[in-house]
């Protein structure tokens, strides 16, 4: 992984190739059998498309198969279990997936319309609302129909500030408090800047290899034990209900059964906290709290490092920042440093089994994953 | 397949759903496992990305795992390898893919830089050089190398009008002669007016299904026998030599090779002719001629739809049109009606096996499908 930065001055192949050179290096592989690239925005914020092929060739390993796989902010997630997919196809040993985005160097309107490309562009992206502008609509009618308050969920941009603090790669890190966040300037009614993520450039990768292969390159291989993906309606006005993502609980309860779980059993939870009221829903539609009851298990401290529940242990996408098509490998990665022990002053103590959620649009792509350390 | 065109006048999304619609009825499913979608422009041209969810949705299948592939003008090709990859896990029964390109309506300069995002931004698009021009070069050098006049080459877009006249959904359904080639107006020199597929709008879709599951919906499967993709470096630069596209030797070698058949057993062929030399070299780069020797082909009638090879049977990515995310769906799909003999007035006789070659970029990223009747 890269460190995310909002001032990296890095293009997309270098970010790319400084984070697959470090899951190569550490790995210590000499062959790819396939690419895969999680991004987003590239066509139109860099004007560039065809990132496989650049990537392989940035990499000196032009000849493999590659695939740029988008799925809006999910792009990484996805990627992540394009490449799965494929490894269980039984064509490939040895995959390599990473997910790059660079957001800085463009006017807040551009990077702002880039992201509005996860919606529905002739019915919805057309009116001039924005995507902080669709999640807060959420936020009110979760804090609504819930009475919750803005403090209650304020909590979690303030846990993943705290948890960033100790990722040397995080974007920002920088303690705040709830009051900060509600005294923070107003992006969207309610939401205010501390409870969005912020613009950042930034590129993670990981090899996968079956099972048993994986041996061969790690001490401490960390098993895919679900990777499961799941749509919703691409807009809002088409749903029954705001407050819930219907994908994620798809994806997610159908990771669970794949692997043979239950939420009970996860010990590590990494999830899409591109603002602090997606935070709180993820902890629901996950199945780890009631709805409208997420803000509980912040209150009881059972999100910290060192709960019962360790959530965005490196900083989520609020601190560790949210380069969007990398995000959801950055989640994944993150999770196995943990399960591999290797997740420095971040890391947490008896972790066995984590689950990363990673959102693209508002819920209408949900990749779910389930990591199980192999022992 | 919808019918290619610069004046559609429609959406993605209505390009999409019409050729799902057909596959979905076609194959008679009530249920998709998974959703792929090819595209390569869409986020430049139309600012909307997260094609995959924004499909499901339009076709009321929200719920599916959905991804968007991109290879460039290979985007389509790639989609269909990684449908069938994903076939191969065994997770997944049936599996919808589609490509998709909504061209017009933009002007050239647009829709010029928007191909050049296949190749790279900071070293090669950026200095003005355009997709043509770079084909340009090779048919220059190719010319010179191997003494083919472009007397010689211009056959092969005379080939593909001829076969488009009997296509109802070919972009260009207009005999032209050599002469016509020659004079047509200049593009990049050598290339021609003539030289080059045109810009349209476009969807084809086709339905995956494991190979004893297919006869449940098909009296008439065709089997996928390969399924290959190879990259070469982004640019021309990099390359020893311009007058072979490695990454079309690499799939199709290896294409062969899984398919368990030569060159000599393929009585069928639908190759990226976006610029005339493409057709020319792709005859020589997929085993059908010695290298210099493409063109002999073309002066036997080899390739006519009555020939031992017929090629382009429905016209080609000159005169059937070339959206380019979806123009690797529509050649796949035009070898299976081939094979299904539901190809109507552009039926050949006795086709057993099919060979479909999809390039990205110039020769950067190469789908190769073999694909065989099921008897």
């Amino acid at each position: 992984m890269t460190p995310v930065s909002a001032g990296s001055g890095k293009s997309l192949s270098d970010l790319f190739v400084e984070a697959a050179t470090q899951a190569i290096d550490d790995a210590g592989i000499d062959k790819i059998d396939s690419l895969y690239v999680g991004n987003m925005m590239s066509g139109f914020l860099q004007n560039q498309e065809h990132l496989g092929a650049l990537m392989a060739t940035a990499l000196g390993r032009q000849g493999v198969p590659t695939y740029k796989v988008e799925g809006a902010c999910a792009s990484g997630g996805v990627a992540v279990n394009a490449g799965a997919k494929a490894l269980l196809s039984g064509l490939e040993e040895i995959i390599l997936v990473g997910g790059v985005e660079k957001m800085s160097g463009y006017t807040t309107p551009e990077v702002t319309t880039g992201l509005m490309m996860a919606e529905d562009r002739s019915k919805v992206a057309s009116t001039g609302v924005t995507f902080v502008g669709l999640n807060a609509m959420i936020a009110r009618e979760y804090m609504h129909k819930y009475s919750v308050t803005h403090e209650s969920i304020a909590q979690f941009p303030v846990l993943c500030h705290q948890n960033a603090l100790d990722n040397p790669r995080a974007q920002f890190r920088k303690k705040i408090s709830v009051r900060e966040v509600l005294e923070s300037p107003l992006v969207a009614d309610p939401l205010r800047l501390f409870d969005c993520s912020g613009m950042g450039d930034g590129a993670a990768a990981l090899v996968l290899a079956p099972g048993d292969a994986a041996r061969k390159y790690t001490d401490s291989p960390v098993k895919i034990a679900a990777s499961t993906v799941a749509s919703d309606t691409l807009s809002l006005h088409q749903r029954p209900e705001l407050t819930t993502f219907q994908a994620t609980t798809m994806a997610s309860d159908r990771a669970y059964q794949i692997a043979g779980i239950t939420p009970a059993d996860v010990n590590l939870l990494e999830v899409h906290d591109a603002f602090s009221i997606l935070g709180v829903m993820a902890l629901e539609d996950l199945g780890f709290a009631k709805k409208g009851t997420g803000t509980k298990l912040l209150d009881e401290g059972e999100c910290a490092r060192d709960g019962k529940l360790p959530t965005n242990s490196f900083g989520g996408l609020k601190a560790r920042g949210h380069p969007v098509g990398a995000s959801g490998v950055y989640q994944i990665s993150e999770v196995a440093l943990q399960l591999k022990n290797e997740a420095g002053n971040c890391q947490v103590s008896r972790a066995e089994i984590g689950v990363a959620q990673s959102v693209g649009g508002i819920g209408a792509t949900v990749a779910t994953h389930i990591l199980r350390r192999m022992n």
